[in-house]
């Protein structure tokens, strides 16, 4: 983006910057300080590859390999002050969180992830370490799943966005998608559920503890290896749960034509996490069913499919429905799911 | 992100969305009133698809044919205000914009784009017709270099942001990067150079002809078939211009560590633009030499290689330079690049 007279943005409309002079602008210890090229250069300069990064960041586009013929990819957005604050969450964390959320989609089809890229909007006067701690979280988690970052692109705005595209493999396995739950398969889930649930609700009331849950929400950690893991046990269907469990199954029973029941007895409410409950007033179980963000990974197997320990048998597929739905013990969760992220109560 | 009262954001900061209540967040004809499951299906309802996409929008992720066993991406990001103003080019036009920019970054890999994902930032109050039509522009522009799109993000924010990940396929040819050029290697462009410019330079002056220079900017024509082409062809390097030539090429100068010479009189100068330039005095070289946007490719091939009619020469690689650089007629350019997209006087 340049125009003839050297300045960058090709359409440049002054009224919607931040009025700021040269002063602000070169403020010591800021993104604008750094300038774009030494904020590229810090990114950049902080990353690891891998056997699989054939070309990294720095040309016009990353190469990076494919084995099956085929890449899974998908893209999510954070935004500041919608899905994380900085006074709750460090960059690293956030880093890690924006990663995992996006490697998580890439598991939940089977894949294995090989590759990100980062799509990175940060304000002149952003301190200048928030960026390059953002950029180690993401290349730490990406490399808990052994992938890295290959490319991106940085742009100054008026406030933060993390845009991450993730890449996968398949390792010759099909994708295991939202639509094959069958009746009579079983549903089954591994990682954790309701902790950064938990963990929102402790901070959201000015606590910083018990550290563990504040841990769950600052940094999720998805069971990646699970991913491909049930597609080579023939799961059926499969998705992680960043809307929650019964907003997520809901997703497989509608993408599948099917009714899902899940018992409740079968779910793993720690006594931790109840004792929380009590203190704040909140049924737990409703942060089990309800709480996205842990990227627990639920699939539905054949019922005779054996299932390593780690995964829990928590509900059935009850059978073909014209009218799909997730019940509870056989009854319908209140509140469960369906939460229009643009609705203007969304910010209550 | 779902917290336990089932309100949106994990994280809420009230502070940094605009005031509104129900009435104005639900304003008819708004993305608002439309609602975020409402625009998904807009959007997803217009896309179109390809023998290439094996699972396209609505699971956890996409799933894109990668014959070479290798798979190319790069992202870029635009911002309303900084890379484009909804005064000046309609929605479509941004769309086909914001793709074609992606779109030939893997072109200049010499790859064939096989796949687009979308993030998406809009606010609340845009008008629901924005975001279908940038869509219908990336759709559209997408199908030009027979990709499709397979899958994205939407999120609401303060204002519009459009982060494009492009994928695409190498054909069993290696990767052009810019770090291959040699001594004695010609330097060949084709496509269209300045245009985008000119363009500029009339629409900021308030006209709004000749056409074709709008047209330019509006909407650049990178030659995606160019860039396989080349690789084919034996292209030692090559990049899209997307800075400027002069600054594009000195990328490949500094990855080859050799010096590149542009003779300014093998330069297309169409009469059309140098009455432009008369008009409003500008040498119209400048444009030319440093105006970005259109995509050209710009390559270097060798010597004796026979470049096809489209394919014009303009300069030579001079040899090895342990301070790489790029001339024009044996000179410095003046003005001609590195300018720092974070410095206070990018806005000027």
């Amino acid at each position: 983006m340049r125009d003839v007279n050297g300045s960058t943005a090709s359409e440049p409309t002054p009224a919607m910057e931040a009025p700021h002079g040269p002063a602000r602008g070169r403020m010591p210890g800021t993104v604008g300080a750094l300038g774009e090229f030494g904020l590229i250069r810090e990114l950049t300069s902080r990353l690891t590859t891998t056997p699989a990064v054939r070309i990294g960041p720095g040309d016009d586009a990353a190469v990076v390999a494919a084995p099956d013929r085929r890449v899974v990819a998908s893209t999510d957005i954070l935004l500041e002050g919608r899905h994380f604050r900085r006074d709750w969450s460090t960059a690293y964390d956030v880093g890690r969180k924006a990663a995992a959320q996006n490697l998580a989609d890439i598991a939940a089809m089977g894949a294995v992830p090989t590759a990100l890229l980062l799509g990175l909007i940060v304000p002149v006067d952003l301190p200048a370490n928030w960026p390059t701690e953002l950029m180690d979280g993401i290349r730490d988690e990406a490399q808990v799943a052994a992938s890295a970052v290959v490319g991106g692109d940085v742009v100054r705005g008026d406030s933060i966005a993390v845009s991450i595209t993730a890449l996968g493999d398949l390792r010759n396995r099909e994708p295991v998608t939202r639509s094959g739950a069958r009746a009579g398969d079983v549903v089954a889930v591994t990682g954790w559920l309701g902790w950064s649930a938990a963990g929102h609700a402790v901070l959201s009331r000015g606590f910083r503890s018990p550290r563990a849950f504040v841990e769950a929400h600052r940094r999720p950690e998805p069971p990646y290896h699970a991913g491909p893991a049930a597609a080579g046990l023939g799961a059926t269907a499969m998705t992680d749960v960043s809307d929650g469990l019964v907003a997520d199954l809901g997703h497989i029973a509608e993408a599948s034509k099917v009714r899902i029941d899940i018992r409740s007895a079968d779910l793993d409410v720690p006594a931790q996490m109840a004792d929380i409950g009590q203190a704040v007033g909140v049924d737990p179980l409703q942060w089990v069913l309800t709480g996205g963000e842990d990227h627990a990974i639920v699939a539905t197997f054949p019922r005779e499919q054996k299932l390593p320990a780690r995964w829990r048998v928590i509900g059935s597929v009850q059978g073909a429905s014209a009218r799909p739905q997730v019940t509870v013990d056989g009854a319908p969760w209140a509140n469960a799911g369906g939460w229009d992220h643009f609705s203007p109560d969304a910010d209550r």
